[in-house]
């Protein structure tokens, strides 16, 4: 079986060049790495990966597991760790759940066999066999947004966020204030922000009506403008005057089923989100939303993640901060 | 050094199972997996990825190269791979380039070296690099989007639906009719959008004005919103009637100066975009445009590649249909 240093022989280089041109990691230039691949295909000579990590200890190569690639928080995520571990050399490798939880899993256990130093989990769920397979995993791991036991976490300010966010509605003079959540499976979104709203009403003395509460099916604009459209159903004559959605996508398509039926935002309902998504800026009315400064979260999970390769010690738990932005929605 | 015959004598299962445990590929019990696991972890074996590749010949992944997450075009196309390729057994692996064109030619290598068994880029430029990394790429390879020499590429229409859409502007009465483009090296978008808007003002008789013309830096909502700024600044006294942007996030941006200014839309000037981006449909008023049907695209691709990977012959080019959309903007 043909080796590195067979390659490097045929090619007059030393190994080390060899590893580089095979790794993209440090100088060679154009002429020498074709002289190297050239060899490398006639030889057949596949470079071991793990062979490759056992020497230098690192494989250069941070992976991210993504809930959908889509949504802006994703990429603004992105974003901010690449642009901390960029500075250190090293590349990105992301995956697509698609918001499936058993892909969840399995992308952990690809990752792992693709030899990355480190991962990254954005969750959407927190289930037993996630837990399980995490707690198998033998490199540096993050959960971002989700709180996981166990698990160095970087989590959003849900609970408080949601609060300021009613309490906003409570101060325009807004009584019966209805919700749009999603399923208790995501604790983040669907359970945290929902028990801020409740007790936030509670607290306030004010009635919660079970017709004024919709789960939408996912995070999408559809599934927001279903939601609203069984609140008004359920609630003929004891209409609500604002909704509280936990997504800005959810928001927009609430709003859309308002302006179809011809109820005036903010007037006949005043209208709020969540995540500060890009759009919530252009339409009419702009959105009322708190934004999580996602890419500041992606750049401080990176630099634990940093530490954590250098076997620094980071606190479990790291709570970030959010901005109200108050628009004319509300 | 531990082999993957002493991890399954040391586990008391067969070297399928291990082989399986490892490579998540296959049914092994939540049991016997913790208990190779275990023993993997004590042993500090490491399984060779390309070990297993020269056994089996596939590693079960796909690698595809994305200009930008954040972008509906890429979750759309990768939506569609993943629909055709996980039938399969495939997994995906993603990464980002964040627009950087050196980022296209660092991740061809980073996917190779994770031993993809075949790789899909989309590109937003051509460079001589980028031509040489891919021609020395191993693996079947295939760029969706632009029309690359002597690689499988699958192409949007660029040229007929930029020619329909300005030729929907002239069908409606408009002679003065602006571009907002960008650079060249995006021959996709850059160079053959704007190719196909000046062959058809030339075609139906009708003037171009260097003021009606402005290239944005990026494909962004402030692109759109700097680049109209500009046209408006300097065809004072001989302002156009209508915009093409050649991405619907350019003509949201686009939309939003001229809101701000107090013009109506489409009164004082009708705009359009291409993409189909969500957004579109939300804005006021709601935004023409063009719908590439990326999914499908998406899953065109993903069956070249199939046919690539079981040998088969596939036709160097494919070109995908579109739709265009026509809304309240124009």
């Amino acid at each position: 079986m043909t080796t590195i240093n067979d390659i490097a022989k045929m090619a007059n280089v030393s190994r080390t060049t060899v590893s580089r041109a095979l790794n993209n990691n440090g100088y060679v230039s154009e002429d020498v790495r074709k002289r190297i691949m050239k060899i490398v295909e006639e030889t057949g000579y596949m470079p071991s990966v793990s062979a490759q990590s056992l020497r230098t200890k690192r494989s250069g190569v941070i992976g991210i597991i993504l809930p959908k690639i889509s949504t802006e928080t994703s990429s603004r995520v992105v974003k901010g760790i690449n642009e901390v571990v960029s500075k250190e050399g090293f590349q990105i490798l992301l995956t697509d759940t698609e918001l499936n939880p058993k892909k969840e899993v399995e992308y952990i256990r690809l990752l792992q066999s693709r030899q990355v130093d480190g991962i990254i989990l954005l969750a959407t769920n927190v289930n037993k066999e996630l837990l399980n397979v995490i707690n198998d995993v033998k490199v540096p791991f993050i959960s971002l947004g989700q709180e996981l036991p166990n698990v160095t976490s970087v989590v959003y300010d849900d609970y408080h966020a949601a609060c300021d966010m009613t309490n906003l509605f409570i101060q325009r003079g807004h009584e019966k204030i209805a919700f749009i959540g999603v399923g208790e499976e995501d604790p983040a979104v669907g359970h945290t922000r929902k028990q801020a709203y409740l007790d936030t009403l509670q607290k306030n003395g004010l009635t919660v009506k079970d017709e004024w509460i919709h789960e939408g099916g996912d995070f999408s604009i559809e599934s927001g403008y279903e939601s609203m459209k069984q609140i008004l159903k359920k609630s003929q004559g004891n209409l609500p005057t604002a909704t509280f959605a936990v997504t800005d996508r959810m928001a927009v398509g609430a709003m859309e089923y308002l302006k179809e039926q011809g109820y005036n935002i903010p007037g006949d309902m005043a209208i709020s989100g969540i995540g500060a998504a890009v759009m919530s800026a252009y339409i009419t009315p702009s959105l009322t939303t708190i934004d999580y400064n996602n890419k500041e979260a992606g750049r401080i999970t990176a630099r634990l993640m940093l530490d954590k390769l250098n076997n620094k010690n980071v606190s479990e738990k790291s709570t970030l901060s959010y901005r109200l932005i108050s628009r004319d929605s509300v």
